[in-house]
């Protein structure tokens, strides 16, 4: 049968790793998890509770394409919370996960051909869906001095933009741009019609300040956020967007169409979430600790050239002086240590041979072991 | 801020009505709802049941991309169940809906500029959904005495075509393609590289005979179906899709990056939707109730000129003899009677302003309600 070109897309580097972990625990080996980019907890009490009762009462049909409007409502309050922002609750639509709203933005933004750049090291599936919609992605070469986020400098090297995505806290980097970075690149944006989407899903997940929202800079933006990260609701499928007051109506034909509407009941779940505070703050509590463990103990085991995340959940270590392939090392840690990890290349085709991530996301008491067992794992190598 | 000529799609014409049905209610009218395309019912007993047991003991976070592994299998067992098929489930993949169906469909087969061909009348989001990934759509208009699905003559006049895309039972017609008739499709399409995607998610809800899957045909083709209507899921967002065996790849690198996976808590809740029996057909006979009393109420009330559909839950109507603009006339009927019905135009840019579609999926009384306020409004404007 017939196939395209654009939908020949890369596959995830990390699922091979996945698929030996699945294979090694099934052999009865036990595996620390620290490859997958996801929290251990289930979402919020709170959030459970409110789908539960909804499941008694409602029957939970098709909700209007932008979302349920009390969801919105409560959405634009969290800018109020966390950012100080007034923000319209007609700007804000509701998505299926981040995923959504990356396909919403994109197909609202951009042509077919159109040239939309990306920092590496940055999540692989900005590259995949650009692709799959006819786009061409321009992979942008970060700076360490500059913590692996992109400045403008940085752009003026990757030719003519029709849009950029940034992310900060960044995967795999877990750096941050402050304000000043931030508004740096939106005006370097603005000036040249490049539409600037921030992809902001680790905001609330953050150790030292806080993150910056694009939107404290100016509302000429798209900001793309979700439940599944700070709100520990990654299966649920129920992310956010915010765009122009000008756009919403274009986003709404789309959403009718492409997505009908998100998940209700994952809506209902979102809407029990945002009021589980303490539950919430208590999963930040725990990354805190696991975080200050890895800063302690990767540079210990001989991890030890890493900029130390401001927020999210990952490590991303330069293992140049320890191999030329790290899909090899990687696998040579999950068979010696029994620790999963990522290796570099799914975010940065170029540098990712001599990078790892490690995932912080799980219980404390596997961050300690999967430690102890990389500290022995690296003694053991270097004899 | 800058915008795309593909993200400029339609808006759906039932929005109008659907959102003068919600001001005419907030006024305090008591409105019948013949224009909404869902069951009236919540997801099936078993389905939340199931479901909250879950939240109870799982975290629910992301699935594999294709999919539950049991659920894949529960739906290859329908195939046996319904059509006498064996399926193996490595060639079903779990969707976002239905939408994500298409989604991930039309980005595996199509380059930007394809042209993919669709039955008129037929659902309106192909045409949005084709356009917003740059692909052409090309409306193929059927005939009566084809019962307003497209036959092999149809598609010669429209010129090259790299996929076509039918849907049987269809929306808004409820006509269903027989054997034969799908047969003479597929083999149009095969001789000549044509894509061939079956829409069939109307599949279940059927009155006379039963619907013919384009599998019992080949395999050679796309299979799109939904836990949305016979199953009562609207709003969860889970959907199904049967792929060539060496498609299955391809579709996962592409669900893997443009979805990360469907909504666990809906899969969850279709493998409950998938064993609970009794209560679908208990739904099915509202539906075989309501459909019998729609053919004797509305050629009573004066819409005569109707196709009686085999499946799903809509009656089409030609009502060139009672308007020229079937939105107006849409409007007059919601008015004076406080029926909110569909005008055509949604699903036929070309004949639609001469049709309406009566949805007959709620409860019966609004069903018996309902055509007694039609014929009312009908003899009243006769005098």
């Amino acid at each position: 049968m017939r196939s395209s070109d654009r939908g020949s897309v890369d596959p995830f580097i990390v699922m091979d790793v996945m698929e030996q972990a699945r294979a090694a625990e099934a052999a009865g080996r036990h595996i620390i998890h620290m490859e997958v980019g996801q929290p251990g907890t289930p979402a919020p009490a709170g959030a459970r509770t409110a789908l539960a009762q909804a499941m008694e009462g409602e029957a939970l049909g098709y909700t209007v394409a932008l979302g349920l409007p009390e969801l919105r409502a409560a959405i634009a309050g969290l800018y109020r919370r966390w950012y100080g922002i007034e923000l319209d609750p007609a700007r804000v639509v509701v998505t299926s996960g981040s995923s959504g709203a990356f396909l919403l933005a994109f197909t609202a933004l951009f042509d077919a051909g159109a040239r939309v750049g990306l920092g590496e090291p940055g999540y692989p599936s900005y590259r995949q869906i650009l692709k799959a919609l006819s786009l061409e992605p321009v992979g942008i070469q970060t700076a360490e001095e500059n913590r692996l986020q992109p400045v403008p400098a940085d752009l003026a090297a990757a030719g003519d933009l029709d849009g950029l995505i940034v992310a900060s806290p960044g995967n795999p980097s877990g750096t941050m741009l402050d304000r000043a970075a931030m508004a740096a690149l939106i005006g370097h944006c603005a000036e040249r019609d490049i539409a600037f989407i921030s992809d902001e899903i680790y905001h609330g997940i953050q150790y030292e300040g806080r993150a910056v929202s694009a939107l404290e800079i100016s509302d000429e933006v798209y900001v793309i956020n979700s439940f599944s990260k700070y709100f520990s609701m990654t299966g649920w499928r129920v992310g956010w967007m915010v765009v122009p007051e000008d756009h919403v109506r274009r986003i709404e034909r789309l959403a009718q169409n492409l997505f009908i509407c998100p998940p209700h009941a994952s809506q209902i779940a979102a809407l029990g979430a945002l009021e589980s505070h303490d539950e919430l703050e208590a999963n930040l509590a725990v990354y805190a600790e696991n975080r200050r463990l890895m800063l302690e103990g990767l540079p210990k085991a001989g991890f030890g050239h890493i900029a130390p995340p401001d927020g999210a959940f990952y490590v991303y270590a330069d293992v140049s002086d320890l191999t030329d392939d790290s899909l090899a090392f990687a696998a040579e840690i999950l068979e010696q240590a029994g620790v999963a990890v990522t290796p570099g290349l799914d975010f940065d085709p170029h540098r990712g041979a001599h990078t790892l991530r490690f995932s912080y996301a799980r219980a404390t008491e596997d961050i300690t072991e999967g430690l102890r067992r990389l500290e022995a794992f690296m003694a053991a190598r270097k004899r």
